[in-house]
């Protein structure tokens, strides 16, 4: 089909009559998402616009007539909230997997590229991002550390960074505020962030995990606009009262039923409520798709499917000010959904700026190499299983009382005391630990230095998993029984440039290549995502703790210092709930 | 009360209980907008701002509690859409008014002014706004003149006019683009100012008066945004499911009802409908008060308050994008109304910015000059009654057939044939005929032409009404049945500096001054709407059809020539059907 190109003048005349339509939908149910209408109408397409939408048979004028037989049509879905380095795509193919899933708008927060990469990471997203069939507005990362002086990523931003970013056109937000202590304390750089994004007049898109009461009102006052960290009906709805907009999130499918049963018993289902799909990994990606799959199980708790695609169309639209999409109506972009039903919500075809997009995904594009991105090895010597032994400084032979990181995910603070040898501590065989290396070049003398913790009630592990897709800073992370496969799964991943090993027995089991900037990769997709899975399922294999995608949710957040509790980083073992670096050798007897 | 000045860090400090509330509104019936619920909270502000919503005594620290005993409180009122000039009260005072009639916010759309006074009208505008209890946002007028090539205006606005006044930040929206066939058939000037209003991002504010079918698809494609020219029930519907946001306003009190009741019918009430008063007069306005007045109204037609508050809070805001209000929570501003109960809409207080405003209007301002607006006599000299005579080109002694503009508001053309005697037409007496006199002074050569033309079935005029408020181009405008008594009144207004008088029997029965670009007031507002209702009740005296108020609405759109029909300006007899200037009189016979 040829599409004309759009001209203002152009699109009224065919609005008008006056010229052909580019394209005519014949008897398509129209969710009106203004009106809650299911009507049924002839949609008129003109140069990737909505022209017109007429009575059935009004117009016979147009290039090509599709006959819907009265399938229904939604405007294309927009994702309120994603970090598309979850998915590990490159933009490209993450556009062409979810355009095929009905997403055609995502504001994507590309705050882990910005860690690593820091702005030219977030230039590099914003060049990447253009030219796709996804339209995608980009968030200025906020959060670069999401704790300052506990971690060390690879940049520090502060308000002038936010000012640069927040000049440019594609940034239609200030990224997810998630450092919440300093915000509630008014530290900079936080201070200085929340100054820049408020007079900017864009979204400030907020992070308030946990938050309530009090502590909720000094948050939103703060001039926050949104939050995606729901962790009950009861929290949904206090945030909509403290008048947040909603971005429910599919990735966690649990809280769905609650929080839908809170909305549909309140007297009004407004504007302020949106959907998002925040992190979805690869091989989830590919089979279960992001938004239209989260927006089905809103519809599966009982929420009517028109007002659960208003959350992802009108309602997402008015957040951002995007008064070009979230309707069919003239003047508006022409990215449109076709769905069979409204229960189950099965897509028949998706249309972005009017062209229909084919049913499998392109991606032929899986290879494009993303300009402005570091590209292969990191810059890391090789690694021996010495390195990752547990010295105790100024203790030779004797016994020595240390710190613990105990339980995963919500760590806290316990200890154990080993004997020590040779300056180091005997580790008993399977008792796992946990190091960090910083990877991305900023520590200046004492690179290299590898940090080392005892984790406690996290099972046994009989050899080792390396990660550098480790939340905030994306430092190379290793958990491991063992200092030799600790040494293998970390060398592995020096040579990948990035990515996750698992090793046993001093051999690398399963391993999957990142090696743009250590956390994406433009491997083919299909394949890529294959073996991002079996990384996760061999990765049960060392671990004892099941099911195995807990492991990998674990090693993710064991670094994240800016929550509560112990974690380990490349700056030393801190205390995310004091905000503090601790020593982690406690007390120590000779021998 | 002493309010503290607002920082980030004070507002998060007092929303989380570590400072007191500069202010604590005790057991108060919130509306909240977003999930229409109907809470019992305690409100805190505190510089200007809502710190937090509160348990019902959760916080005791407040410099001022209030006790509002379970009485309702929602956010203050936005108007989506206002011609302040239409009550002729300057900014201040027209502030004054409103606000303690619960609007804390307006879209201002200085048209009249711009008309008037070119770009300097609306600087005037925008600095005379600054500093009110009331916010203003402008809009960049986009239609000066309305009728390019068949009226003359004090200005004219292109492209380059709409890119400057749409790069200051108080201006908000494309003012109400009006020049319908303009934009249909995309002439210049209309191409152009559509197309910085679509590349500034902002709302573009339609005025799609008797559009329908193909060509309000053609004229939404156009980028334009909102409509509040709705003409009935059916109308809303259709513009609704076009994708515009509704403005509806008040000033069309017989319309509520069938627009409340199609609403009413629709699944879904979403938030693309507002509220509005477009033109209220001066007398009206002090006695009824403007949009909350419109609310109670609409109420009254069946709608739940909340609904209707809704639209005149968080609606508006949504379409403004006005992040700050429409809603009271933690972060907006603290502008809210107090109202006794819901089916009266009975306002108690209203705050702006946390300040109680006193409940009589303070109109101490009435004086205020206007910097920047020009004030005193009319650039015209005194007129004769021998200017108002019917002249008849080529023609000393005989009969000529001449147009006639028939019947008031929807005029149509007709013709009369009439005696010429010494080169005029003889007219009989109390036949009206109506007379245009530029004022602008942008005439050059042929400055000063008194421009004539009959009316028909206009009733007969004993006397002669004149204005100089008469759209859009705000030229003074005589309507009279005798020679004499046209002059009369012409000559007051040159006098007066513009305004509204009626004479007969040579004498100037009553008058209202509008000495501000002959269009505004800067009178004691009170006397000035008392002389306003006079001169309306008096013209009832010249003027043989009724009620006056329609003989007023006649005068003030008998110039308006970018509506169909016969229309006369000062450049001549225009048709606004085929938008040209034709010939007055249509044959001639000599004797």
């Amino acid at each position: 089909m040829n599409l004309s190109p759009y001209t203002a003048q152009g699109l009224v005349e065919a609005a008008r009559g006056e010229a052909p339509l580019d394209l005519l939908l014949r008897n398509a149910r129209l969710l009106d998402m203004a009106t809650g209408e299911i009507r049924l109408t002839d949609i008129g397409v003109w140069g990737g616009r909505i022209a017109g939408v007429y009575a059935p048979g009004a117009r016979a004028d147009a290039n090509l007539s599709v006959e819907l037989d009265g399938a229904y049509v939604a405007p294309g879905l927009i994702d309120t909230h994603v970090h598309l380095e979850s998915s590990h795509f490159v933009p490209e193919v993450y556009a062409n997997i979810v355009v095929r899933q009905g997403t055609t708008s995502v504001l994507w927060d590309p705050h882990e590229l910005a860690n690593v990469c820091g702005i030219e990471g977030v230039r590099a997203a914003l060049r990447a991002s253009r030219g796709l069939p996804l339209r995608v507005l980009l968030a200025a990362p906020s959060c670069v550390p999401a704790a300052p002086g506990l971690e060390c990523s690879g940049a520090e931003f502060s308000q002038a960074e936010l000012e640069e970013m927040l000049s440019w056109p594609e940034v239609a937000s200030v990224g997810e505020l998630m450092n919440m202590g300093g915000i509630l304390a008014n530290q900079e750089p936080m201070a200085g962030i929340l100054k820049a994004g408020r007079a900017s007049g864009k979204v400030l898109d907020g992070h308030a995990r946990n938050l309530s009461g009090l502590a909720l009102q000094g948050y939103v006052a703060a001039g926050i606009h949104t939050d995606h960290e729901l962790v009950s009906g009861e929290d949904a709805l206090e945030k909509l009262r403290a008048g947040l907009t909603l971005q429910i999130r599919g990735s966690h499918d649990y809280l769905l039923p609650e929080i839908a049963e809170t909305l549909l018993r309140l007297p009004h289902l407004g504007s302020n409520i949106t959907l998002c799909t925040d992190d979805i990994p690869p091989d989830l990606l590919l089979a279960q798709g992001g938004l239209l799959n989260t927006a089905r199980r809103m519809t599966a708790c009982g929420l009517p499917a028109v007002t659960a695609l208003r959350m992802a169309t009108l309602n997402a639209a008015l957040l951002l000010g995007l008064r070009d999409r979230g309707l069919i109506a003239p003047g508006r972009l022409a990215d449109m959904i076709i769905l069979e039903d409204l229960s189950t919500l099965t897509l028949r075809t998706v249309y972005s700026g009017g062209i229909a997009m084919p049913h499998e995904e392109n991606l032929s594009g899986a290879n494009a190499p993303i300009p402005g991105l570091p590209r292969g090895p990191l810059p890391l010597p090789r690694f021996t299983p010495g390195d990752f032994r547990l010295r105790v400084p100024g203790l030779d032979n004797g016994r020595a009382r240390l710190r613990t990181i105990k339980t995963p995910r919500f760590t806290r603070w316990s200890e154990m005391t080993l004997p020590v040898r040779e300056g180091a501590a005997v580790v008993p065989e399977g008792q796992p630990r946990m190091a960090v290396i910083h990877r991305h070049g900023r520590h200046g003398r004492g690179e290299n230095v590898v940090r080392l913790a005892l984790l406690e009630d996290w099972g046994e592990f009989s050899g080792a998993i390396a990660s550098t897709y480790t939340h905030d800073s994306h430092n190379l992370v290793i958990i491991g029984g063992n200092e030799t496969d600790m040494a293998a799964a970390a060398n592995r991943l020096v040579e990948l440039g990035g990515g996750m090993a698992v090793a046993k027995n001093g051999a690398v089991l399963a391993e999957v290549a990142m090696p743009v900037a250590g956390i994406l990769s433009d491997a083919p997709p299909r394949a890529f995502a294959e073996a991002f899975a079996r990384v996760r399922a061999v990765s049960g294999e060392v671990a004892e703790w099941k099911p195995p995608y807990r492991v990998f949710k674990a090693i993710e957040g064991i670094s994240l210092a800016c929550n509560a509790g112990p974690h380990l980083t490349d700056l030393g073992l801190t205390d995310g709930t004091t905000r503090e670096i601790v020593e982690p050798v406690l007390e120590i007897w000779r021998e």
